[in-house]
């Protein structure tokens, strides 16, 4: 782009304007003309692909089927579920004409497809033997937002939505959790996000789910967020929908249902986990180019070393030269504020020893290195990258992990800090909603790795059976 | 699935009934619950997933760069080219709010995103230097349609959108000619379609377009299928988006933008070409299982075999044991309903003497070999296999092509046969919309491999410079 590159508000000064200013600068989205929507650039989008591609990959060890499922939902369909209705209603974009021509029945566009699937499957399955059904679709879905963010919060957002169905409770909540570990593992090895993965309290649970399972992770301004779910649905569409199936003792049974998601959302995630105030900031896994050659001056010897370096180089990483008719130091800055992990300076003075410039985005380390090093010492800095961009975050994280007893602990550490608080707790929708309103907060999640004990609820004070995190969020 | 496979109307008997029952039994897709919509399910989806594998592929060696543009358009941006909005105002799913919340200005939902990535381009461009711009996207459209059939015609499809803009207009013309290049060589190599390329007339062009080029096929009964179409735009939407940027000569000028697109719908055209009376028929190359193994009967030696040879052929092949509690004859009709190309049948009498055997899905060939030549034997089939389906359907195209030189004999040859007819033609609207009216064909394509010559319309009689092939079509 021509486009000046302009300044990145520092993240102290203004962590949501910094965002912003690094969404955008670094080429990744722009606003889309309907309110709440956005573009996703090539750059944005490449780091969509890679995500989906891992996923994917991971999604078929578990025998998942990708498929699709339509856009529309009529209006009396989306009935039959009445708490899902019901969490969902007031944020459904709503066809209700083609052309000019009135429809009967209004349309709902997706908020989520449980109901089309349900019906599906209610169709589709007889016996047991048509079981298990593991379902996915990569798609858009649209919910109205009030306040928008790119990435964060949009009216209209890309996921991967799974559905299926079983035979077995036990087999319903088995791949429920098999699916929380996929997430928390690509959480950590590709986005380099250090999560605390947990089940949601009924406060927070997706609507209609029996359980929600989520992985939360802190961001640099110590926030939370969600990072991915997995719901079990237990028996409620079914009986909602009728998926009936005649089982190994040929009686007619209800099936179990469970459904997960991971958006576009994840990216503001890692945005805000891993950049800083020159830009963006990539785990390498997900950097759509790991690798830029820069040329420090545009002769024939610096043109030639480029090119057959990236002749060397492409296919063990994604490697770019930067041939547009910037000057270096533009190259340079922008190659900063997109993140790209490692940089490579091609230069004349350089080359007469037979050296090229090596540098790392996140600590900007440099090293002069024979050509012939190049690649091993990309492949040893890439992963001294990775490492240490994921262990910044994990230190924020511990740091920014507190617990309390008490309400007035909890609202004295909030008072100083944001991040993670493990409070004991009841697990009452009216006593976490009255928390809501006392602290702008809400639970995150109830840990999976820390040992439950009994206590007091550290707002109502009723007997608790629960250790819980607590945290204000995205 | 439990369900019991049912039978396949004959082609000959009712080709429409035919088409309907194949791509049901085939378990490609099942209706949506919204009118106009369709569920696809994994095995369909999966035909999709190796399409889209292979464009991106053949994208990305002409830099096209995959982006994501938003679902919905305001109705005014859309109003703001002319042709545009008027072709395809009248099909368009219009929300019109969100919840019960009324919008102010109604949001339509894409039938093709012209208008939003016209609007990003005037943001994005400033110079020469941000050119040109490449970007497709894999996305879901919506167009009413009065009736509708399973990937030929659904309100809601899913197709890529190319669209791009350059700096000239030579480069644009040579973006346009080489897409449609790309459309024909997938057409030929993964799908197995002879098809016409050239350009539309006026009356068939694309909405807002300078100039339309497609590919054309013949369906099995004679009817003709739009397969791609790719859009020289020419600078009409840059004029009204007002598109400019600075050239090198340091003034302001225009861009030139193409778009082009692939649907589902080109899954119909497969179909509808190679597919007979005991099912579908896939190339190998799109079919997402291309030699599925079956037991003849369920002994431990039998396993065992079927086991060892996928182990050994599944990284050349996308291969499957059909292990589910079916009868032998059960499994045999469906992988022959689903269209798998290669059948290997294994079963403990051959496997006696070290054989199994193996047969084509297209003329039903049976041949006994060896287990140590099962590899070979299947890439020599699977070869003849693809040969032989592509004959198949050149021949049906060059038996059903014929040339007429006045609407007396253009008529009586659609009187008693379905197909291509060659004839001069003036090009004017409202001499094809004549011909319509009379005929209910319309002009496929004006040929590129046709020498142009002058002659006298067959319609009208004044002087025409084209040949041009007219047919019914879907």
């Amino acid at each position: 782009m021509a486009q000046q590159l302009k300044n990145i508000t520092k993240r102290s000064d203004d962590f949501s304007q910094w965002y912003t200013d690094v969404v955008r600068n670094s080429g990744l989205v722009e606003y889309g003309p309907a309110k709440g929507t956005m573009i996703i650039k090539p750059y944005g989008f490449a780091i969509w692909e890679l995500l989906q591609e891992r996923f994917n990959k991971e999604f078929k060890k578990l025998d998942v089927e990708n498929v699709y499922f339509p856009l529309l939902i009529p209006a009396s369909l989306f009935n039959k579920e009445k708490e899902h209705i019901e969490g969902f209603a007031p944020e459904v974009f709503t066809v209700t004409k083609i052309g000019n021509k009135i429809l009967e029945e209004e349309l709902y566009i997706r908020p989520t497809s449980e109901v089309l699937l349900a019906t599906h499957f209610s169709k589709e399955v007889k016996s047991y033997r048509d079981l298990p059904l593991i379902y996915n679709q990569w798609v858009n879905v649209l919910r109205g937002e009030k306040t928008t963010r790119p990435f964060l919060r949009t009216s209209e957002f890309l996921w991967q939505e799974g559905h299926t169905l079983h035979e077995s409770e036990q087999e319903a909540v088995k791949i429920t959790n098999e699916i929380l570990g996929v997430y928390q593992k690509v959480a950590k090895e590709l986005f380099l996000l250090p999560v605390i993965a947990g089940e949601k309290t009924a406060h927070e649970r997706f609507a209609g789910a029996s359980k929600t399972m989520t992985i939360e992770s802190l961001m640099s301004d110590g926030h939370a967020l969600q990072c991915a779910t997995s719901h079990y649905l237990g028996d409620k569409f079914s009986s909602a929908f009728d998926i009936k199936f005649q089982g190994r003792d040929s009686q007619w049974h209800l099936g179990y249902s469970t459904s997960w998601g991971i958006s576009t959302r994840i990216i503001g995630a890692i945005i805000m986990t891993h950049s800083d105030d020159n830009g963006l900031v990539l785990p390498s896994g997900i950097a759509p180019i790991q690798v830029q050659i820069i040329e420090v001056k545009e002769t024939e010897n610096v043109t030639n070393a480029s090119q057959l370096m990236l002749k060397n180089l492409k296919s063990k990483f994604r490697v770019k030269v930067d041939n547009s008719d910037k000057s270096f130091g533009f190259k340079m800055s922008e190659a900063e504020i997109k993140g790209i992990p490692i940089r490579i300076e091609v230069g004349p003075r350089d080359l007469e020893n037979n050296n090229v410039v090596i540098s790392r985005r996140d600590n900007r380390e440099k090293v002069i290195v024979p050509i012939e090093d190049v690649e091993k010492t990309i492949i040893k800095m890439m992963s001294e990258y990775d490492k240490n961009i994921y262990n910044l975050a994990l230190e924020n994280t511990k740091n920014r992990t507190w617990k309390a007893e008490t309400i007035e602990e909890y609202i004295a550490i909030l008072s100083k800090e944001q991040g993670f608080v493990l409070v004991p707790f009841c697990g009452e929708i009216s006593c976490e909603a009255d928390v809501k309103e006392k602290t702008q907060t809400t639970s995150r999640c109830i840990p999976n790795d820390v040992k439950q004990v009994k206590g007091k609820c550290f707002n109502c004070g009723k007997d608790s059976q629960l250790r819980v995190y607590f945290a204000r969020s995205y």
